[in-house]
């Protein structure tokens, strides 16, 4: 399982019963959390996710509707005695924030925090079935989009064509890593003849607040699944530029440029409560495009 | 209208759809803020509540459940454009708290925040029509509840009566105010016979987060209605004593040696799914009992 779900899109002001941005990815048995705005820990229970399996937290930047959550999810963990090690990948001064937070309330932290200052773009996780990359987007403050991808999956052993060659098991993931066996005579079994190829390894990109800027499509470039921000529709296209922000059709834009499977959109302003015009407006750039609705799940 | 509307009504980590501390007091034309757990600008818009009236917001203490949601409320009220000056009264160490967030938010704030650090006990607001006191608890951090007291009424003409004396109505508010009208040959007209008594005049105590406390009662002695923390249920009074918590007999017990009207329960533990033995067991004590229910409006 790789997809992600929608604990809230709307940006700045909390309206209309959605809650500002957060996101949590599930990728086999891991799930991250990307972005946390107030209330994350209640959308969290609301959607019966294992608030226990998160290991990797990721905070785009420090805008509150992306952060605010943060500091009340920590303090739950604490209190029903969470044991593993907590990593938080995010912008230099979040953790004087959280520090100058645990510190006020006298917390006893039960657990390892470690946290990872992003300064610079490029890989930030690195763990044995994925990665996750940063970019640098452009935001009223400094701000990252983050890039999930899975490893490239061993070949599998083509179970019909392996007996037919003196290849003994224990070679066998070695096959699988995409190399040739070569006989005690020296005859040389390509492996293309034994495996056959897994599925592709999939990726996601969340580009967080950003201008429309066509770096994000490079960063992006052909990832399987795009959430990609469209605050506000394209005839407020000259106020998103004002406020380092997209629109539909920007989004759209990106994502075509980006040649992208399936694209996102959230981060909606708080001044629109029908977003049917989000979707419509999205599609006639991009057609296979989705709302990021609270509660939904998109896979990768 | 001098009511006590519940916004949450739970401790530490958020359960059963129940929100951390937070409530409104409405008293005359104002709104107070009391405690600022996380979501509480989402439950201020749920029960319809008029954040541009909140002037004055008190925090009892750091712990994260009494107000991890007010630097979201006071984002918000930055984005939607408040002009009018917000006071906020709590612990030294908020001030920081506040201001680390704004800055790293880059967040241009367009109205004065006073902040008022609470470091003794004693009054801490005088409007023209109620004051507030605060008085400190004995909590793992330093925790002051709040006592709202509206101030003395001014007494009524007698409509029936001042006709019959030769009074002239520009003396009328001094009558109001209690005083004795001297005519010009001397005959003093006794105030008592011109004007009747105005309604008493109304208090609230919040007790926050307390161990089980007689001087709580001394502060909050003869208010009308008390809002008293029952965290835990009878048979956990050694857990509640460990943690500097009450339980539902010891609010019962404060309530009745303070002589307090009426008694509000809440900061329920999220141990507990069922209030109803909360209410059953707090009543065994003192009778008029009510649950904080979320949502709830409870008049003084």
């Amino acid at each position: 399982m790789f997809g992600v779900t929608i604990l809230g899109n709307n940006s700045a002001v909390p309206a209309f019963s959605r809650h500002p941005t957060a996101q949590i990815v599930t990728i086999h048995d891991q799930l991250l959390l990307i972005d946390c705005g107030e209330g994350t820990q209640m959308q969290i229970a609301r959607y019966k996710i294992r608030r226990s399996r998160i290991k990797h937290i990721f905070i785009s930047h420090l805008h509150g509707d992306h952060y605010f959550g943060l500091i009340g999810l920590i303090s739950s963990m604490c209190l029903i005695g969470r044991e593993e090690k907590l990593f938080i990948h995010g912008p230099r001064k979040l953790k004087d924030i959280i520090d100058i937070q645990l510190s006020a309330a006298d917390t006893m932290v039960p657990f390892a925090i470690e946290f990872n200052a992003l300064d610079e773009n490029g890989l930030v996780v690195n763990e044995p079935k994925f990665s996750v990359e940063c970019f640098a987007t452009q935001h009223r403050v400094e701000c990252r989009g983050f890039i999930v991808r899975e490893k490239k999956k061993p070949r599998k052993i083509n179970k019909d064509k392996i007996n037919q060659y003196p290849i003994p098991a224990a070679f066998y993931d070695r096959l699988k890593d995409g190399e040739d066996y070569t006989t005690k005579d020296g005859q040389v079994i390509k492996n293309e003849l034994v495996t056959i190829p897994n599925v592709p390894a999939r990726s996601y990109a969340y580009s967080s607040d950003t201008i429309f800027d066509h770096n994000v499509a490079n960063h992006v470039k052909d990832v399987n699944l795009l959430y990609h921000e469209a605050t506000y529709l394209k005839d407020m296209t000259e106020n998103a530029t004002k406020r380092f922000h997209s629109t539909t059709h920007q989004a759209g834009f990106i994502a075509k440029e980006a040649k992208v499977d399936k694209l996102i959109i959230g981060h909606f302003s708080s001044k629109y409560e029908d977003l049917s015009p989000f979707l419509q407006e999205t599609k006639e750039v991009f057609q296979n495009t989705h709302l990021a609705i609270e509660g939904s799940t998109h896979i990768v």
